[in-house]
């Protein structure tokens, strides 16, 4: 398999081509060829963007009928059938049943564009200028959505000041003794504290860039009544934990919250098309016509997959084999644990974000190399790259499961022998 | 056509919609059809994102097969073939034949993230903070592009500070008598002119978003001299004008000009499918692994049709039809601008990627409106939106060029007999 | 008393002369008496800055025989024979007696200068932007200074953002169940802590105008370990706390730390002539010559009246008198407390630098005006102005501090009962 | 003469002891000794803080009988017989003969305090954030003046970015082709120009650091007007240029403007001891009380000097004397750069406020060296160092005139000589 000419024309930025070394072809469900034919179980799913698996043909199916029609693909923010399509199935398969209320932003389709909407609404909404984020949070790669990332390595990235943010503890930072919440509620009532009342809070329900860092549903709770006590808006970047990644649509219904803004992208258009919305309380939605854009907002392709993907959740069946397959993934985790003490510390996320917290970076990437070899696909995260992140399919086959565990119980044994 | 899910679920924000009051759904060439069957001609075609047409078969048919092959769809970035093919292609169609020597980075796929690369990597190599950014310029709507962007009412939006940027006036601005070029060499060489030396200089060659305003040749080659001298980086925002738009694939080939960093995006997947590159000059691709990413840069979909434009530009009779097509606007809107001296100012832009300065706002607007309900797109831009943009496919047939221009030239006169 | 002319003429900036509406005209010691010949006892001190008392005759006398010998007053950092003499009778009197070892800077005369010029040279030094600062801190006037006050009335004040600074939780806030010192190791050395290696921390060891918050000797042992632990600069603001004060030279000394630069004004000139120095700790004294400067940082008649001041230290009578002094004031201040509970929460500060805090701002405004009309100048500070500061003279006569103490005493019934 | 103690412990930072290597003692009028008796003619006059003389007696006598009285010396802002006496007699010798009508502000006792009490003053007064700075402009060594300077070398002092600051070009700026007020007025006018409008125009008449660049009086009057035009605060930084050092009181009066806030310092004691004014046209004293502070706001003695001073200007043959002095410096200085071109370029500045641009920053160096040597102190200034500021009390006798031109003569063909 011939990878020079990435060597030779494509910038030193590339990774995983480096640590998966191969050329990728084909792919169905939880599995991924290469030109060699050698498949791979694929438990890192394009880091969330893949949770109905690839090529899932509920979703392609409608997508490659839309094409041979003739029908429009890229419509900016014009309206278009495809898009009415998605609208009114998102409202009634996904919010209605769950009492919520959003008006929808369609902003450019990838995570970040989505963040930096979220925040440039906030700060209009609130005229304040500062927002507050988390230790340990990841929110995406242009510049406002870097500012309230968490870490050195990404923060640094822009070269220039970081303003306007303040960081705050998440839950369980820097221990499980201190009280983040009380400590953020302190901080937001006292004129001396010599914070900024901030437009907004954002934060991941799970963080995983940061480390598969979980927050209760009673911190979750908590949160949101300090953020409507001193009136400052609620943002959930459920870009990696929402769209059904931890076994149920929005990462946060385990915490029966309704976090002022919401933004979706990764799995958003179940097809692996970018894809990014802005869901906004209705009064929040102060945004005059034009004033955010961005040319790929109207991504037809993307709604016509998504809108496949967000029927799924109207069928009990699909949502009882993904009950199954997360009970099986967290008990099958629990016995990995148990059985590689010496290796993995414990077990973090929740649902089907999950995550193993191992004793160092080197055990991890040991383990990393192995499965790739014996064909699986994971990959770490963390401020030390010490947790193995597992994120198998949504709708994976039992028998794609298994399999993709053996490999990885195998892959803790071999490094545990000094392979 | 029921518009009343957009009213009741989408953001504000909406603003096309608004302008173009229909359901658009089918799309081929230059001609959009709305759920009622009735056909537009294009002449805004996604702000400069289908050049190609709506579902030019050469480059939608190599897209069915693949998703109908089952290949894989997203691949953060790993290696795939359909990378590999696009890469070659891209090489050996585009830049070998220019003489031009780059790498290549993709980002995540919006022009907006290809700019705060950009910007991310020059602010690296040159260990600077600040850029130089020029008046009525337009970069993207994340905070690092609307930091260097020139519109008061786009700078506004993020509601916080734009740091590190040094407005600088662009070619002909504030008028023709003012040395731009030469103020600028003036500031970067003098201790005492309170002007940080930036890490780039980031510019449009036609400046869409601010009114269609064109550099000279000889400009931008002088600004490309004043770069090397200081040692600064020179960024072409390519995302808008290049991509074939002007006729040529990059808007800066008829200056012979080979710029640090060009940003591509909008038409360069020649679907509407999002993508975006960032070319790199060999030396200055200084990334670390990893160190900026996105989860879509791996849309393999876009890959396929992106490799399947750029063969276009192998084919001579392809570039003979596009040079004929640029010679026939040109003349028509010349006679336009003689015909309508009480409306039109004058012409603007270059090649294909043309703008009719007029009066007022309230005359674009009328013209605007009158071309609609007869069946042509046509927007407008400027601080003052007071500038029509004509931007046909490139690839347009002479049947729907006519008609198009018809209808322009009707609505022309139909506003001036104050319709 | 004619005050006609600053209603009239002086900007409505003008604060003290509102709350003490009468002229003044002449002091001596503790007592000041208006035009009309009426005395008050001064426990405010022009907030810190006469801890000497009023023309102290050992502190005048020299300065009067300067100015009639027409010796040199402005000199820029020239050489001149009175700064040589202040140097060194600093260096004998006040340093090497603690067995510290600092060079010294010469700044604008003002504390904000001071402050501005630490935090310059801290940045300098390490190559880093940012600095942490407290809760309830305030530093100055100018923008670096007021960038790391935290009141957030103070911070208003530019109209600008405050870039650049990380606040961080003072000892015993909020509460003290909270471990700040802890906090702040846990942040310096996390990676995914979202908090830049600041250059420096910079401290107050009591907060005067945060509401005579007090640090203690483990506390500030604590912070000085972890400053030298991660490398970052500890600057010790002792602009109001320093040079007397609390009853020994520096307010730290009862800590034993040798923080890396103090920077010291108010009473440094012993007469309320405008001056302020930098301490720096020798290795740290990275500047180029005339890297920092300012016109009046050869303020002569100031240094030969600082001279006279730090010759005091070496007088054991004076420090002897200086403790019995202490010792009075705080046994009445906790008989005050004992005796007003319903009025009074707690005593706070140290030493000379005491503290009442009161059960509300309108306890402490009617205090405050019945012990003017009394005879007694106090002032009130904290965010939410609920604490009597009580500064008087460290060189105050029995008799004034009893009479002052007494109008104090008088003032607390009075406003119990209502007056 | 021991300069031992300098070395021992005075920071690096020094710098004008390092140029004169000597220890300085007794000063009146414009002669100044050393230690060892041997004189020098003082041109350099603490950069324009002793325009009236060292130890002049009419200024300095009642600042010694003020002291034998006991009378009150730090009064923050309360109300003394000092400072009203002092606020008295600016009105009525200097506003008032003008035709003036400003408030008047004391803020902390330096320059740069006063500037950054203006800058914020403008900021609240507007609501904006940005400031407009010229090209070569010096404000002061904190962090809000050291934003608007525009040397290089002090701009990097504070370590932080510069924010909030728009830099554009002073008259004559990159040459005199160049309508650097047309410029302005185009950028404030146009929604497209990337330039945030203003809360304030800062400038000198003249640049004394940045080289003794001189403003016209046209140039100063249209910048007046297009502030109007645009609601633009106008801040004239008069500090070194003002209280007398043209010839006139204030800086600006040659141009009959009346800018809205006027900063002045270093010569405005008379005395050389600390003390600085804002004078703010009354429509935009909108400040709070106690909203800016400063504890060395209320130097008395520096009143009681001030005020002696002010009396100067109600004197006719005082004004007629300065009037002749002017007349008589300019001319010597023409025949200087008549006499000397291959060192001298040409004259720069205005009335006693002079400079020579010379060929080169050596010339400059050699040249005070001599001076210094024959008893000569003067300095340079500009981004490249060469031009030599002229400076002389503008009370200077014509034998000390004569004494420090001839001084001058010899040092420039000493030079000239390759001595």
């Amino acid at each position: 398999m011939n990878t020079d000419v990435f060597a030779a024309y494509e910038s030193n930025v590339r990774r995983y081509g480096r640590s998966f070394p191969t050329v990728f072809k084909k792919a169905v469900g939880a599995t991924i060829w290469d030109e060699g034919g050698k498949p791979y179980i694929d438990f890192l799913v394009g880091s969330g963007s893949l949770n109905y698996g690839h090529n899932n043909p509920k979703i392609i199916q409608p997508a490659i009928e839309y094409l041979v029609e003739g029908n429009i693909i890229l419509s900016l923010d014009m309206y278009t059938a495809a898009k009415r399509d998605f609208i009114e199935v998102f409202v009634d398969s996904i919010l209605k049943p769950k009492g919520l209320s959003y008006r929808i932003q369609f902003p450019g389709p990838t995570g970040t564009n989505a963040n930096e909407a979220a925040l440039a609404l906030a700060r209009k909404y609130t005229g304040r200028s500062s927002v507050m984020a988390f230790t340990n949070s990841f929110h995406g790669m242009s510049l406002g959505s870097l500012a309230v990332s968490g870490a050195a390595s990404t923060r640094q990235l822009g070269g220039v000041a970081r303003h306007d943010v303040i960081r705050i503890p998440y839950d369980g930072y820097p221990n499980q003794d201190f009280d983040s919440a009380g400590y953020i509620d302190s901080i937001l009532g006292d004129p001396g504290s010599g914070i900024e009342k901030p437009a907004a809070i954002i934060l991941e329900t799970i963080q995983a860039e940061g480390g598969m860092n979980t927050a209760s549903a009673a911190w979750l709770t908590e949160i949101q009544r300090i953020c409507r006590k001193h009136s400052v808006v609620l943002i959930v970047d459920d870009i990696q934990a929402g769209a059904g990644r931890t076994g149920e649509f929005f990462s946060f219904d385990f915490a029966k919250i309704d976090p002022d803004i919401v933004c979706l992208s990764k799995s958003l258009s179940g097809s692996g098309s970018p894809l990014s919305i802005v869901l906004i309380r209705p009064h929040l939605d102060v945004w005059n016509p034009g004033e955010h854009s961005g040319t790929f907002r109207g991504n037809n392709l993307a709604f016509v997959t998504a809108g496949a993907m967000c029927k799924l959740w109207s069928d009990s069946q699909f949502i009882a084999s993904v009950e199954r397959t997360k009970t099986k993934l967290q008990g099958h985790l629990d016995y990995l644990v148990a059985k590689f003490p010496e290796c993995i510390e414990h077990k973090r996320g929740r649902g089907l974000m999950a995550g193993l917290k191992c004793r160092s970076q080197a055990v991890v990437g040991r383990v990393h190399d192995i499965a790739f070899e014996n064909g699986l696909l994971i990959e770490s995260s963390g401020p030390n790259r010490d947790v193995i992140k597992v994120l198998p399919p949504i709708t994976i086959s039992d028998d794609e499961l298994d399999h993709g565990l053996a490999i990885l119980d195998h892959a803790l044994k071999e490094q545990a022998n000094g392979h």
